[in-house]
């Protein structure tokens, strides 16, 4: 048993090469000269060792970046598409094939895997008698319809890995780990909703991508939905939770940094904005007498991105649907509606953005004759990562010598619904050109790994505050 | 038999009296004491005794405004909607019921009536012997889906009505008269066409509001799509085509004026603008990473109107249909189809028109990082009136002491295609709030009966002329 600790000054080159040869101790070697039992008691007595104390950068050992990747495009024949993606949509064939493939992984990894009531696959290393809570790291693996192979994958294999190269360098950590392969992140981060703060009978009834409702999702998936409660967790059961992500923005790629430390998951709020003019015949209504909700509202998202943009910071602000009625050439819209979105990681920023682009809508109902109606439609609270954990990201970053930003996340991700009931935290790479939710997405080998690598770290990081 | 040339100098207020007592002698009472043979005896009978003199504006009789309405309100009946308009389109059972109606209204005007190999009803009176092109009057009693009970209908049964009132005066003009009610004018004033410049097969072979092509749809309504070269008019073979409609627009009701002399109908063209731009992430992709399809079809919506109304004239221009797509609140729009139509009397200015667009649109191309590709799916020529025949309504409308106005047909109408083979003109009467192709289109029975007398005293003017 090596306490990788006691290893005190091994450089990281050395380092490098230990891993290499401590990786044949794979899953199938490992079976081969003992078992899982012989393997746990070999881990337990590396506990009694004392090995838990902080260690300095230079001790700590780098995940497998070749095994990881290859794991990362065995996930990838599942759901695989034409295009180079995968359509692997929660609770579909593909996903069940998915979290088979990702079971076996995470056993190999020494985890204990079970499937909770809400569908999420939970592994768990608790050879510890320390008594801490939890810390628990976790993504999800289900993809949009024609996805691509990073979102999420490689914050899940990249946490698999992490508990893969601690049990083989037989390092225990004082706090339990687990490992949370999160149901549905893309149908709107279900499962780590429902073990964070609960799902309500009515998204239990929404159909999801795959056709079957979630409801019925999760049973195929092997979960209970009629017993959901026993997948919530506690409010601060957990002493941290991590994720690993793909930025899918393109910040970290343009600016050419390494690591991005999520200050918090945006708040996002949705609304149909209706306008209510006058459908009349294009060819015999005066330009003057018109009443065009086409017009007005083509005049309102040029003025969500003039608002938007006209204060700085991170603020985003979209128009991605539009409706006009009747639909002709030779018709006037005689009304027209939009779906309009704001995302910011501060709620009071999109209070004053929103009563800003509404004070323009005001304004272009007048010149137009039209009127204009807001309904919310969707409304997410920012959540902010825990500063502690945004800091032992950070400084685990810089000691492996990457270059980091601190930034938000604009996307969704189970982090958020975690944030709600304890502290979380989340480590970006780079996403190339800032694609996602395509096949074209992609992140390169070093960058998974160097995520990869700020996830061990930070993870041994917070393992070891007192 | 009474020479109506001959009262000479009966006052209009007398000539009223008299239409009213006239007005007995409509066609079921004609047939208690003469059949149809001796009736046409009669009006040959005045034909000879030299009735065919020019005759002042106070000898002119007078329409029967009653009888007009009240055969409005039963066609109405023919493909009545619950919201008080109708959905009579072409080829429906509700329009065969329809044509039959209006046959039977002809017969009864004294009219010979057969369907062309069109479709198109055509109605003749040729009892002269002049020699001399017809005059035909026309127009069509199809609706849109959801139509109204006055757009083609109040021109149909003008037309009628005048040729009733000229029966019931025993006045008979030197060219023969016809009446055409051209079928499927709403689907592209196709029975028109067919008269005037034809139809090619691909037309024949377009799907109708009725769900019949219209090659079959002809068939149904009793034409001969095989033979539709029989329904064809030789060039310049009318001596004038007369059409009394409904503004469809909000001109003249705005302005309170009478009667609208139409200059032409406008000439329309079509497009489809694509907008390309890259889809992308709404949460993640930072405002000035955008290259935003809605954004920039938003900038040229506005600059189509700012275009359009930037020259003085009565030119129109509408975007009336847009797809944003993918379309979610979530996604920058990677692509937006806009339609888009220009109108004008003069094919230069919408030349000038599209031009300016075209040049902003490669400017919003600029700032927003997207293309644009512009697709012409529709050209109509404008079709001018003739001068002529104008200042025959503005004379015949100003001796009947209304006000009238010069103006473009902004809409498209059975005249435009009859004016591409022949001398065509139009009469048009206020249509309330400018509103048409809805239950809510309007014009009042004084309306209606100034503008159907004003056809009766043009038509009288233009058969007059030496």
């Amino acid at each position: 048993m090596i306490d990788f600790a006691t290893a005190g000054n091994t450089s990281r080159q050395s380092a490098s090469r230990r891993v290499a040869t401590v990786t044949s101790l794979n899953r199938m070697e490992v079976g081969l000269f003992m078992n899982r039992r012989e393997f746990n008691q070999g881990l337990l007595m590396a506990v009694t060792a004392g090995a838990f104390v902080s260690r300095s950068p230079q001790s700590i050992p780098q995940i497998n970046e070749k095994r990881l990747v290859s794991h990362l495009m065995e996930l990838a024949e599942f759901g695989k598409n034409p295009k180079g993606g995968v359509s692997r949509v929660a609770y579909s064939e593909a996903d069940l094939q998915g979290r088979r493939y990702v079971l076996g992984l995470m056993k190999g990894a020494g985890l204990e895997t079970r499937v909770d009531a809400a569908g999420n696959i939970v592994g768990t290393l608790t050879r510890n008698t320390s008594g801490l809570p939890p810390i628990i790291m976790g993504s999800h693996i289900d993809s949009v319809p024609e996805g691509g192979n990073y979102d999420g994958d490689v914050g899940s294999l990249g946490a698999i890995e992490v508990v893969q190269t601690l049990s083989e360098h037989q390092i225990m950590t004082r706090h339990p780990l687990h490992v949370m392969i999160f149901q549905n992140e893309e149908g709107g981060t279900i499962g780590s909703m429902a073990a964070s703060t609960g799902l309500s009978p009515k998204q239990l009834d929404l159909v999801a991508n795959s056709g079957k409702t979630i409801r019925d999702g999760i049973r195929y998936i092997g979960g209970d939905p009629d017993h959901l409660e026993r997948a919530r967790l506690a409010l601060r059961s957990f002493a941290a939770y991590l994720e690993l992500h793909i930025e899918q923005g393109g910040v970290l790629a343009a600016e050419k940094i390494n690591i991005g430390v999520v200050e918090g998951i945006v708040g996002i709020r949705d609304w149909d904005v209706t306008v209510t003019g006058f459908a009349n015949h294009a060819g015999t209504t005066p330009m003057n007498q018109r009443r065009d909700a086409m017009l007005a509202a083509a005049r309102f998202v040029d003025a969500v991105n003039r608002v938007v943009t006209s204060v700085p910071g991170r603020q985003v602000g979209t128009v991605g649907k539009i409706t006009a009625l009747p639909g002709a050439y030779n018709v006037i819209p005689g009304k027209v509606v939009l779906g309009f979105e704001l995302r910011d990681l501060d709620d009071s920023k999109i209070d004053m953005l929103y009563s800003a682009i509404h004070e323009q809508a005001q304004q272009i109902a007048k010149q137009t004759g039209t009127s204009f109606e807001f309904t919310l439609t969707n409304a997410i609270v920012p959540a902010p990562t825990d500063p502690a954990i945004r800091e032992a990201v950070a400084r685990s970053a810089r000691n492996l010598g990457l270059t980091t930003r601190t930034m938000p996340s604009g996307a969704g991700h189970d982090a958020q619904e975690m944030a709600r009931v304890g502290p979380a935290g989340m480590i970006f790479i780079p996403s190339r050109d800032g694609i996602s939710h395509s096949p074209a997405e992609y992140s390169t080998p070093t960058d998974i790994a160097n995520g990869s690598n700020v996830l061990l770290s930070t993870l041994l990081a917070l393992d070891a505050r007192p």
